[in-house]
């Protein structure tokens, strides 16, 4: 059978959500982009004329009305190309996640999403009706089916209906949010896709941070065989453009686009970037959400609390990798309780990374207090209270800041202490972004380590990671005199947490009944405080937010 | 044709989410109580087992398990009648929203919903697959049908199947969330459907608060004319009984639970509770809601800031109305600013309420914020900043009350402030529950009048009603130097906020254009705030927070 060759460009770009202009601005240029290196089709992502996720935006009638408009500027800009644009659709039975497929400065044809989630972090049935149609399109004298998303994670969904067609290539467009291990289960469904289906995929998925969720890019070509042809880099924007060589296919029934375009330049060996590991790919997906929720919120520098301690040292370093050491500034909060060791890691930190750095005390402001509410103690000894307020304290030093200077307050908390509630409400918890919300303790401590081998040197104190983990509330304390180690406390909460497993079977899973007693209890009983938390970059299958709605009010143990 | 007296008993009953075993004991026990009266058949809430809404706890497998294990439990005590149960069902296809009917001590069949709501605070479709049957139970020789909730707000759905294939009666079992003007909604559908169908139906509704939602019972009977015949009281458990008399009708290819007890005792007349007017709908919604909030999460106690304004009165004054004057506690926490009345009718209302009064100064612990704030904010003129610090100090103080007592720190923001922005992130947004988050600032002065007037004294002092709002945080602040007036804003919010309306819709319905971009740049800018307020009680079609999704980082304008 003779086969005919296709350029195929995949935009992976950034969008901002509700920006409707900017992001069809951004789509056109690189339409323009695609044409000038000779690609016969360009595929962007997902809702890109929103992005993603626009939520309840979703609900306005003008907001849809406004994308439109937008789509249809878009498509009169595709004249000399074939693009595949992402879109809402408002049709007479509802509002559909949608595909335009525009040539020749018209819409052809429009595809719906029909497998919508509606689990994790997603809320599709919320807004947009299931598709029913698979239309499939000629160009040249081959022909190729577009789906979105959720759709190519099911075998037996829309691209076995369109390869049936004829369709020879799927071009699924995506909004796919980061998790760890994310990219590995999307390649192998993919391939499983286009072996059970014979067709060439091309994966376009968005880039960029928003609110809570970070997409990784990580665009990929997959041939009819299952194997990896090209891929994008991940966390970055990039126009991956390949040649295909697909199969003819008899034009009936399908709707045609145009010719293929017979002269083209070169194009250089197909562009398959390297996976990055794990605990990389975490970092540099930190410091995208952070970049993209700082500079698309308007934000030009960031403020946080400098404790000498992990979690702030490694905060700190992301911010700084994400807009840059003159834009950071961090503040020593020392109290009476502060380890002469805790203030020299603070400062040698803002000197290792060459950030702005302030120290502004609070044990006498942290007294004026105790003085005002001596009367209202009376007879009470000192309890958690006391130790609230230090870290209270500090939250209101660093809002002044923030309010003073327009710079965003970073929160420092990481998902150990936010899923046992060892934290202050308006303390330690205050801040406009959580960065390390999602991250375990012990996988701070790794990104810690692969900061500072990546940079060659100890970019974060080397005492910083040896010292016992300490709240420095009060005199002597620890976190391990209130938290099982977190070695043990991690492996607990990824269970109870990310896995919904019961008391007993974290037991058979070897957590000490002990331990899993208190995970439980203190995951169950801190609802109330994440409910406050500031929102924060989901880096694990399960994150506290739309992630994981548990009521407060609940009495299941 | 031959009729048939059947007494049905609605059992309106408050559970806690989550306590599986203390929803199925209550079931038992009332059980028995419509079993003492004479009932044929008693129907319990929409998911009564687990409570309503379990959100999360549905993907826990052994919080199923444990559930449907209660579900067998409250089964084999329904000896002498039967009784329809609103449970979660795992079936082979997944996991459905469910109605046990269960006679003679055991399940005879199960209903599983149809319609499941995924819109405004509804995620059904996050967790529950679709049912696809309908079945009818012949008892006597009359049928009735069982459906769920939403089922019945669909004119063509599971209720005229029912009554096609015999149904007389209609047994819809509820968890619906009140809003301003939800009873009036309700009435008017069941009234359609009973006429449509030629059916009676039994809509028996859950009752109490639940983190943010209230449910309000207001059980009915609609008898096959479309006329109430009997109206449970609204934001109080009830046992609604009344005999109906019902058509025959062929036992054929019906479920059939048994006959009809002959010998009943004689029932009073019917029960029709008056629906209440709106003001003072709402202000029993918000008692309710505040008292399940704390007593169903083990608080004993409130304390709450007393500003001498009007949100903290009618705070104050709820709070005593849900938890009783002797669990609440009032602070006074003058500044430089606040005003001798201000103090003065913060005492007042505390006396007037018989609760405790506290005053903690702020202004000593703020200078020293200042002082030790000097040298960073060097240069700078005040601005937000101060008065920020103000607000914090106070939030602050409250915490460390809540914290060293156990006291529920109590947020008294309304919802027209919330919604602008006009309020102190940790500072006078602090708190672990919002009374009046969903009450614009209108409502809260009829809801103050309608406490007053009911209680015909003063209870909150005039002089609170009469002077303008003011957050007291500069030199003779006024909330309209920074807001139009509440008049004004509070329209413009309704069309903004609860109905989505764009801004050039805004001023077409009557807003002035300053107002209306004022209105939409501050509620579109404040989002990041409100995703770290408190809860709250919703009380308006829709309020902030599950019901109104709306992503931080925005361009949209």
């Amino acid at each position: 059978m003779k086969k005919e060759r296709l350029r195929i460009a995949l935009a992976q770009i950034n969008p901002v959500v509700g920006d409707l202009k900017g992001n069809s601005d951004k789509v056109i240029a690189w339409m323009k982009k695609a044409v000038g290196l000779g690609a016969d089709i360009v595929s962007f992502p997902e809702l890109i004329t929103t992005g993603y996720p626009p939520e309840d935006l979703l609900l306005k009638s003008n907001f849809i009305a406004d994308n439109i408009q937008e789509l249809e500027r878009i498509c009169r800009n595709a004249t000399d190309i074939v693009a595949v644009v992402g879109f809402a659709d408002q049709a007479k039975k509802g509002l559909y996640n949608a595909a335009a497929v525009a040539a020749r400065a018209k819409v052809r044809g429009v595809y719906h999403k029909v497998y919508l989630p509606n689990y994790g972090v997603f809320d599709e049935k919320r807004y947009f009706a299931a598709g029913k149609d698979f239309p499939v399109f000629a160009i040249g004298r081959t022909a190729f089916g577009v789906n979105i998303c959720e759709d190519i994670w099911h075998l037996e969904g829309p691209a076995g209906v369109q390869a049936y067609k004829g369709a020879r290539l799927i071009i699924n467009i995506n909004a796919s949010p980061y998790h760890m291990g994310k990219g590995l289960m999307r390649e192998k469904i993919l391939k499983a896709q286009a072996k059970k289906n014979n067709v060439f995929i091309s994966y376009v998925n968005l880039v960029g941070g928003q609110d809570e969720l970070v997409f990784d890019g990580q665009s990929l070509v997959i041939d009819d065989k299952g194997r990896v042809i090209a891929r994008a880099k991940a966390f970055a924007e990039e126009l991956l453009v390949i040649d295909v060589d697909l199969k003819e296919c008899p034009r009936k029934s399908k709707i045609f686009l145009g010719g293929i375009s017979p002269d083209k330049t070169k194009l250089a060996g197909p562009s398959v970037a390297a996976a990055k590991e794990e605990t990389g790919e975490v970092y540099h997906a930190l410091v995208l959400g952070l970049k993209d929720y700082i500079f698309k919120n308007n934000f030009k520098k960031a403020v946080l609390g400098l404790s000498g301690g992990i979690d702030s040292s490694l905060v700190a370093t992301l911010a700084v990798d994400a807009i840059g050491a003159k834009n950071i500034v961090g503040v020593s909060m020392p109290s009476a309780y502060t380890s002469q060791e805790s203030k020299e890691d603070a400062q040698r930190l803002a000197r290792n990374l060459g950030i702005e750095f302030q120290t502004v005390p609070i044990q006498e402001i942290v007294d004026k207090y105790l003085e005002f509410l001596k009367a209202a103690f009376a007879g009470k000894a000192p309890d958690v209270t006391e130790e609230n307020l230090q870290a209270r304290v500090r939250g209101n030093i660093l809002m002044a800041l923030s309010n003073k200077f327009g710079y965003l307050a970073l929160n420092t908390g990481n998902k150990s202490e936010v899923s046992c509630g060892y934290c202050t409400l308006y303390g330690d918890m205050a801040g406009g972004f959580g960065v390390i919300k999602d991250v375990p303790k012990m996988l701070v401590y790794k990104l810690a380590e692969f900061k500072n081998k990546k940079e060659g040197r100890e970019v974060i104190p080397a005492r910083v990671f040896e010292k016992a983990p300490t709240a420095e509330l009060r005199v002597n304390q620890k976190d391990s005199d209130s938290l099982p180690e977190y070695v043990v406390l991690d492996k607990a909460l990824k269970l109870y947490v990310e896995e919904d497993m019961s008391l007993t079977d974290m037991v058979r899973s070897g957590i000490l009944p002990d331990v899993a007693n208190t995970v439980v209890r203190l995951v169950d009983s801190n609802e109330y405080k994440r409910r406050q938390a500031p929102p924060g970059i989901k880096i694990t299958p399960k994150a506290f937010g739309k992630d994981r709605r548990m009521p407060i009010t609940n009495r299941y143990r």
